[in-house]
């Protein structure tokens, strides 16, 4: 962790505007943004292992809307909403009551009164999660602006169709801890593989959200997969463009070898192909359960032909020096432990246990950072009143 | 908003002790007393609105009980207590584990060691939730008095098949503002009418709460609905004293366009007849699924007969001027937009959106106004050092 | 309550270091950490009552595990977590999910971010509960250690399947009070007693903690139960040698009328019989639901063989003075009025009514005597701190 001055002393002098501003793609921001929430969520981390209080509200709610479960991500954001001072509660509808245009508009007003954040997940199905995200905004926006809520709350994507920025985000601390800053990035070789597993249907936006922030970083960055699971061809291609406009590269292979050879970072991880998302999504909307377990049998059975991607020690040995830094976002199927054949060899998964779980611990410090950039203007002279007020969280 | 000075001065200068008193029904409570809830909650938005801490509790719980779904009541009641400073918790009982009178008494002093104020919602049962409410009160005062109990928990009827104190209120404040303050009610006309929806069973509280609130401010009040469609008829009768005492009038009529006929407010909102939630309520109790659904099909078969009670753009040119305030507690049955033909035209519920939504909007501020009263002898004081006191909220 | 300068030269003068320890058995705990644990539960008492706001902590959590139903504990947690400060936030895991060797360990990190105290409870399954908590215990010691998480969170058992330590300690503060200290209770005899419910499969914890916890202070503790209801041998044996070593006694008998006789406090509890729920463990892990079935009316037959095992007028005639304490950890199965035959007659549980109330009323404040104790090296210096800071809690 840095010293504290210096990370004051850097927040301020990142440009770009991340007050009063929705949280839902990292390619929406700036790399000056992204590394002022880093910095934030440091300087954050620094006083709370000080025992300072980061109080910044007497009251005030945080609501969370689940979609899809979630342990690791709601404590997160219950974490860090209380980190701040806020309530958290959660909204817990069934899909259907608030699918409807005229009812999003309505209930997102109706619970956000006096609501600071809004956190969202939402990524079963392809095209909607970040459509609703962005209608919610929509909805505050009207609802703040029409005198209907005391304060315009912030959305916060806890993990969209799209992109799941709390995550990748965290994923950029794990880096710049490991190498020793953001700066040292520049250069460092990370491979998004696909990996095997027994379950199918895992969501797109993890990958997504790896090459979509690495490549901001000018990391050489290699997406692998075999043929035929593709993420979002947009999300791709906006990838490709981010390299080359920060000094890094992208490719796709079609081979797990290849992306890790000479690897710094390894990221072995299953998700399902987006045109069976599409269809999936499909077959959600008409209620069409045997068409649902017929896609399920097929996709296990195209899964099954490529056992061969698993994280195993040999796959590691061909990594840089052997020694690349193994990431994962947790639950990790692991071969023998939580399934008998799956994403990594239960070896290799051990030895990176702990680093995984240190990468899951940022996220309810970015969380924080990302809420506090959003409602403070000037985040520098809050933290540093934070820090002379001193008062102790325990 | 009015001036907070003002404010002091005008919840100084009125009698009445909310002090130490559950807050169940309207009714119950004098006009100078729901005329200082109303000044308290103003008192409340005028500092929260300048960013001044509310909090009054370090500690402390607030427990809600919901017998019946809620999404803005729960927000609202959560968003009140957080205002204050206060926990949330809910209790979520199976109906019939907490149905039996000793079990009543028991748990509600269970969940109350620490508890400022519990909550309740009850609707569904006729003759049911009010006394489910009194039950408690009665079982927390025992407690409290016994010593088992730190604090006296005070209740807030959240909904019951009696009345909805805290809508009713909430819509108090919209007239108020709407009209330029409380005095200015005298003599205006509210149309509180039914209107069709294409489901059936709901609760009566809130036309039985409008009813019974605004005859005590002098309005005219009439009381819309087809044949068969009554009201509980003591509620009914308390209304009709209640204009007498308070300079206004109550009358009922069986047609919506008389009802609208140069009215200052209309309030068109369906609701099941009187006896037809007397009669459900036994079906539910014996447990009756085919009983229920026959009651279910025979009332929507009745209400689909007066499918012309809608509020639409030409009875909207009955009201004065053709410019009354539209009034819903939400959610509404908007024809062609969460129904085929419901209560309202979209093209009038479009135009009074945001009102309905800014009405809605006070309800935190009621219930917050409501705790604050039953808890603190000497509002004015309270506020008056909070303002002084001057912590930022935010 | 005692007096606020003694309670601190009270916890000044006891030895034992209840300091960054978990709270899972009170018999890991020496006779001093348990007074230690009564003296900071009266204190806060006293300062509660005092108005004065012993908040502790600015953020945290306290995070809960129910694998089993609860209120009145869920509510015990939640307040005492209030009471310092902390937000508390549920785990809402299946069974299932979490029971697995290497998801405890992953899950317990991942939930523990910014957590000061698990509470669990678990008690179904003989032989796990205990087991489950050592595993979470073990996992955030190792994810501490390592630098996961910022702060090592204490277990608080909220009921396993060997001991009930909230429970029994708030017993111990409801035996302390009645009879006008803990060294009062010297010599006293209570009968802890088996007692007939139409019900089966009630855990043991709550008998095995009061006869765990009264023999270290001295306490003439008599076991009754008919021939087959044995508690689990280890619990009653440790039970044996504690009251050799403190000085008390401890028996066990096959008759309430002999248990009863001359009694100072009474316990009458049904619970099912130690080889039973071994049995019953072995069914549920191995879904045999027909098993299951034939297990619960074998045991309700062989219960129905011990109606007379009720604690009824006449029985407390028996004890001293017939005037003994009766206790309950609630509910108690009332007869003729939670059941038609149950623990104790309706006419003894009145009188005593209020009693168990005030007993269940110390729960809270043990809980949040556990976490203070555990969490705060010097309990005298915070106490005496948050009296001289004198903020009011309301």
């Amino acid at each position: 962790m840095s010293n504290f001055q210096g990370l004051l002393r850097e927040i301020g002098s990142l440009s770009g505007d991340l007050y009063h501003k929705d949280f839902l793609l990292t390619w929406e921001k700036s790399v000056d943004e992204l590394r002022k929430i880093v910095a934030v969520a440091d300087a954050l981390q620094w006083l709370r292992r000080g025992n300072i209080s980061t109080r910044c509200f007497e009251s005030g709610l945080a609501v969370s809307i689940f979609r899809d479960q979630s342990t690791r991500t709601r404590f997160s954001f219950f974490s860090a909403a209380n980190l701040l001072g806020l309530g958290v509660q959660d909204l817990d509808e069934g899909r259907s009551q608030i699918a409807h245009g005229e009812t999003v508009r309505e209930t997102a007003n109706m619970i956000a009164f006096f609501t600071e954040f809004i956190g969202i997940r939402d990524d079963i199905f392809l095209g909607a999660g970040h459509t609703y995200m962005q209608q919610v905004a929509a909805a505050v926006e009207e609802g703040f602006k029409a005198g209907v809520l005391e304060q315009r709350p912030y959305l916060v994507n806890l993990q969209s169709d799209v992109d799941h920025p709390t995550q990748s985000m965290a994923d950029l601390m794990q880096l710049k801890n490991h190498f020793g800053g953001l700066d040292q990035l520049r250069g460092k070789k990370i491979a998004m593989t696909w990996a095997y597993s027994p379950s199918y249907g895992k969501p797109l936006s993890v990958p997504q959200g790896v090459i979509g922030l690495m490549t901001r970083f000018g990391m050489d960055v290699v997406l692998a997969h075999p043929e035929g699971y593709q993420l979002i061809p947009d999300v791709v291609a906006k990838a490709g463009v981010s390299a080359k406009e920060n000094g890094g590269s992208f490719k796709v292979v079609s081979s797990m070898d290849e992306a890790f050879a000479g690897a710094d970072v390894v990221y072995p991880k299953s998700w399902a192909p987006y045109h069976v998302m599409e269809k999936r999504t499909e077959l959600l909307r008409s209620n069409d359960t045997p068409g649902l377990k017929e896609l399920e049998k097929a996709c296990l059975a195209k899964n099954a032909e490529f056992k061969g991607w698993e994280c195993t020690e040999s796959k590691m040995k061909l990594t840089r020096k052997g020694k690349a830094l193994y990431m994962h976002c947790l639950p990790a199927d692991i071969s023998g432990v939580s399934c008998a054949a799956g994403e990594v060899a239960a070896s290799v998964f051990e030895r990176y246990r702990i680093p995984t779980y240190i990468q899951a611990g940022f996220k309810p410090y970015i969380i924080a950072a990302v809420m506090l950039a959003a409602r403070f203007d000037d985040p520098v002279k809050l933290l540093r009143a934070l820090k002379r007020r001193a008062v102790p969280r325990a």
